[in-house]
């Protein structure tokens, strides 16, 4: 493929998006690969397209080798699987739904897990027609509440979506384990750094989860490392709890004047002030915070929650949002407030709330009402003592024994993981770390077949539940962190692997020999195989085409210049700006040659 | 790419679908290509998928070989840019509608002039960066009132829409021709038989418009031809109105008794009972039949119009759809008609309507109000006479001459076209013929350009208005259209250019020697570049074999069986029948050279 910069539908731009944050994003738009449609929607451009198209291939091949079978799903989806599942009302808001013109429900797909267990079972029903594993590359709706950086985190985007089927757990282990290496072998050709993490499954349920996680500061995922090997992304942490103290002997707790403490640090700091501590000052760890929160169920209702930690710790609220999934989760309004005369803002504490209330009511059937449900960071074992809430203004108290003086309804995982806490499996203090989530796969086991019915029958004629593996790569994404983790001040670098282009030659001055030979070298170039851009343009400058060359980021640049009186022209290398002259009539020996060496293919 | 049947994610059905009329529909399906997800959306399978993609693979060539570019739009767009253009309500219930989180309007594009312009207008200024085509390949929605024909007419389909953008009208000209022969190359190359015709240009608006039809007894278009040339879609056949008549020295009309005759048929036989004509007996032709119908403007008012035309012919409705358009029309409902006492069922006639009535008035404006608008069918002209309805219960008029007694707010193209009809260009007697719709070019002009601001500045620095062409091939129906005009009793028979395979390896019977044989010819097969399927199943009988394969539709065939003990194998080909056998060692080279004479390339 031949294309020419004064025909191509391409203009770089001069300033960045008004609502770009990250490079890629900023970068992509100004270089001429993608233009905003609406929030989190783009169109690609001819560009962008050819990038978007060399990465599926990518995967496309790699799955097709594991021996995925390629199949298409529609966007448009009736209800009534999703219903079955519970889905259509646990996915929320983020779930895109309209009606059709007999006032059918109908959605678009933000995964399609309900319809690849259709299919199967509207065409399999023998344990000797598994394993199957089917994939798609599909696009996708998921109504974010704040899409952002660019193609990263976008409400229509492109994903490979793949499907393991198999009639045992064995089946299954070795099917997710050739999913991972694949993902492993795609991953590598596309030249993307990743690291495994364990994840949470998330909506779609299940057991065995792991995230590819592309390391990068502007990634929205924390995870964590260890020395010894433990990673996992930061909301699949568990925290291991201490053991339990004795309460025998210890003080009984008073309550304290502590005016003016609705912070914590304010309450360290009256509390040093005026009941100081004898062996050393108190610390923000010493107190108990509460914090009201408000879940949205499924069906719509609201409940308030109140979640419990260490006054050092604030609550992060991903790691949150993932322990009360499907639930959707926000801090108490004023009105929730309101409603519950018990909770005083900034002295809330656990005596007026869960098993500790006098108002609450237990039922024959151990469903508890009366109170606002109490859960508490796992740190919070019993035999510990703390500064809490006194559930008056002004006033804490002191010395409240966990296990002797309050309980809970439970524990939760919401207080944030920091730098240097210790790995749930001993293996050493953790690291935190920043990334983008380019890949997630995870053991479904019989949640989808079980709901909607795929069975198969087994070798003695028994009918058995099928179990499942669910495997995503965001596609578009993955061309983001590409795109964000080789660029530079000066542009795009793509690898070679997934270029729009593999060379782009750009031709100096108004010189009609110099015109000349760039428009032969590019036809050569394209008969050697070559997809060539050609920077034909003949009222620009050179220093305007090679601003372009290197904002749009073609992995090789063949300059045709004044070097041409002397024989030579100038073949560049975007990603390590190495520069070498060559005769003309090796340029095109020279660019094929460091083409196939990009790819890392031999000479 | 080699498959094997025993893993290959595809189940043969004995069963038509009981939703599929057509031949296609029932194949695609029973041969496992398609599923239907809900009405008018369909799964692709792996067998479907590819053969899309290779339909694609050939669109995508010619496009790029005529100089279109390809972008890629998202499918959910925000309603803005339709409301500009006033399609949002123009498109009515066609048009997936629906809200995100924030309760903004978004659609699912069912077209995206829009969307193209604006992209334009976006990144271009310049007369110099004119002409321009740009294309995509995408997936549209179309709320069908009736999907049918499985792929022919879809609810969610695959179609490449391309757009030209020229400064005046010699270059849209220009743009429009080189569409036209891409859109040639492209159903030649696929094999696939096209007629152009002329078209309506529907709710895009635009002037110049043809379509490609597929000339099949399935298709939902009517298309005519004449012996001299003419060649159109019979929603934009045009009436030749005949010379008006002198209207003096006719007979006054007169009002007869016409008892129980509200059809055409009574009518006329109790005319020739009752009221005999001297010369010869009354017809059809002699009546003046006045049909209500409801139109639904964009906005949603409500209008009764009534259309008048000769009594031997039926209104049709697509025709009168396409006249009316964007309104919406359906017949009348008696509570229409209740509301216009004027209007006596099986008695209506011209003096009680439009500018016949007594009740007209025209404002200043000339708005006219206070009768039901009237228009008419091009053959009534000025001086013919008609029976048709006195407006009373079993009476009609008799001799009621146009332009003497009665005249119209004008004519309508609403008439059903028939056999032998003159041509509107003096070529000759039509003959009808049905058509599936598979390409439609036409130019837009400078609807959307103008209402969406698209303009460049020309040589002279004046601000210019863009005009555009538009482009649109049905990739999913192309495929569904080449289904059906290949199929015959015993299966789908692919055209090579795009079947999903090259050829179909079988193994019968259950002697290791030969499926060995089959295993190495197949491997050997692929290793020549061939896409192979194997069907290597084990306790399949050759029946069900062969009648898989004939089904499945594979242009070539290779059979290894009984005649390898004699050395040889046999080669089949789905279209023609014909099978030969060769050695076993000629297998391969017999195989890709018969691939590459139904491919039409040399040998």
């Amino acid at each position: 493929m031949l294309r020419t910069m004064s025909t191509y539908f391409v203009r770089t731009l001069r300033d960045d998006p008004a609502d770009a944050e990250v490079q890629s994003h900023k970068l992509l738009v100004r270089a001429g690969y993608i233009r905003r449609t609406a929030p989190g929607i783009y169109t690609w451009l001819p560009l962008g397209l050819r990038v978007m198209r060399k990465v599926e291939a990518v995967v496309r091949e790699e799955m097709d080798r594991m021996g995925g079978q390629e199949v298409l799903f529609p966007a448009l989806l009736p209800a009534e699987p999703y219903k079955a599942t519970e889905r259509w009302d646990e996915y929320g808001p983020t779930l895109f739904k309209l009606k059709d013109r007999r006032e059918g429900d109908y959605l678009l797909a933000p995964t399609h897990e309900e319809m690849f267990t259709l299919l199967v079972k509207d065409l399999y029903s023998s344990y000797k027609d598994l394993p199957l594993t089917l994939y798609q590359i599909q696009t996708k709706y998921r109504d974010e509440a704040r899409p952002r950086a660019g193609l990263i985190r976008g409400r229509e985007f492109v994903m490979k979506d793949a499907y393991s089927f198999d009639l045992d757990e064995e089946g299954l282990d070795a099917s997710y384990l050739a999913e991972r290496a694949t993902y492993q072998a795609i991953f590598t050709r596309l030249g993307l750094e990743y690291v495994i993490v364990s994840a949470m499954s998330g909506p779609m349920g299940g057991s065995r989860s792991e995230e590819f996680l592309h390391p990068s500061p502007i990634g929205e995922d924390t995870f964590v490392r260890s020395p010894g090997g433990y990673a996992a992304n930061a909301e699949a942490v568990t925290t291991p709890a201490p053991e339990a103290l004795p309460t025998e002997g210890l003080p009984e707790a008073v309550v304290l004047d502590t005016p003016d403490s609705t912070t914590i640090a304010a309450l360290v700091e009256r509390a040093n002030a005026l009941h100081p501590r004898a062996d050393r000052p108190w610390q923000a760890s010493d107190t108990l915070k509460n914090v009201v929160v408000a879940l949205t169920h499924p069906h719509g209702e609201r409940e308030l929650l109140v979640v419990g930690l260490p006054g050092d710790r604030e609550v992060d609220m991903k790691r949150l949002e993932a322990s009360v999934s499907p639930a959707e989760v926000e801090m108490a309004t004023p009105e929730d407030l309101a409603a519950h005369p018990e909770l005083v803002p900034g002295y809330i504490g656990p005596r007026v709330i869960g098993p500790n209330s006098p108002q609450r009511v237990v039922d024959e059937d151990g469903i508890a009402t009366g109170s606002v449900r109490y859960l508490l960071d796992p740190r919070v074992v019993d035999g510990t003592a703390w500064i809490t809430g006194a559930d008056e203004v002004d006033r804490h108290v002191f010395g409240l024994v966990k296990g002797r003086d309050f309980g809970a309804d439970g524990t939760i995982e919401a207080a944030e993981v920091r730098e240097g806490d210790p790995a749930p499996d001993g293996s050493g203090p953790l690291h935190l770390e920043r990334g983008i989530e380019i890949g997630h796969i995870f053991q479904l086991g019989r949640k989808y077949a079980q709901a909607l019915g795929l069975t198969v029958l087994d070798e003695n004629g028994k009918s058995r539940v099928v179990t499942m593996g669910s495997y995503g790569i965001g596609v578009s994404r993955v061309l983001a962190a590409l795109a964000e983790s080789t660029c530079d001040e000066q542009g795009l670098s793509w690898p070679a692997q997934v270029a729009p282009f593999d060379v782009h030659v750009v031709a100096t001055g108004k010189d009609a020999d110099v015109l000349d030979t760039a428009r032969e070298l590019s036809e050569q170039l394209d008969a050697a195989g070559l997809d060539v851009i050609h920077d034909d343009r003949r009222k620009v400058s050179a220093g305007v085409k090679f601003a372009d060359a290197e904002l749009i980021g073609i992995p090789i640049t063949l300059v045709v210049g004044r070097g041409l009186a002397n024989g030579v022209v100038e073949v560049r290398t975007r990603a390590t700006g190495e520069r070498r002259e060559v005769p003309v009539a090796e340029a095109v020996g020279t660019v094929t040659a460091l083409h196939r060496s990009l790819l890392g293919q031999e000479a």
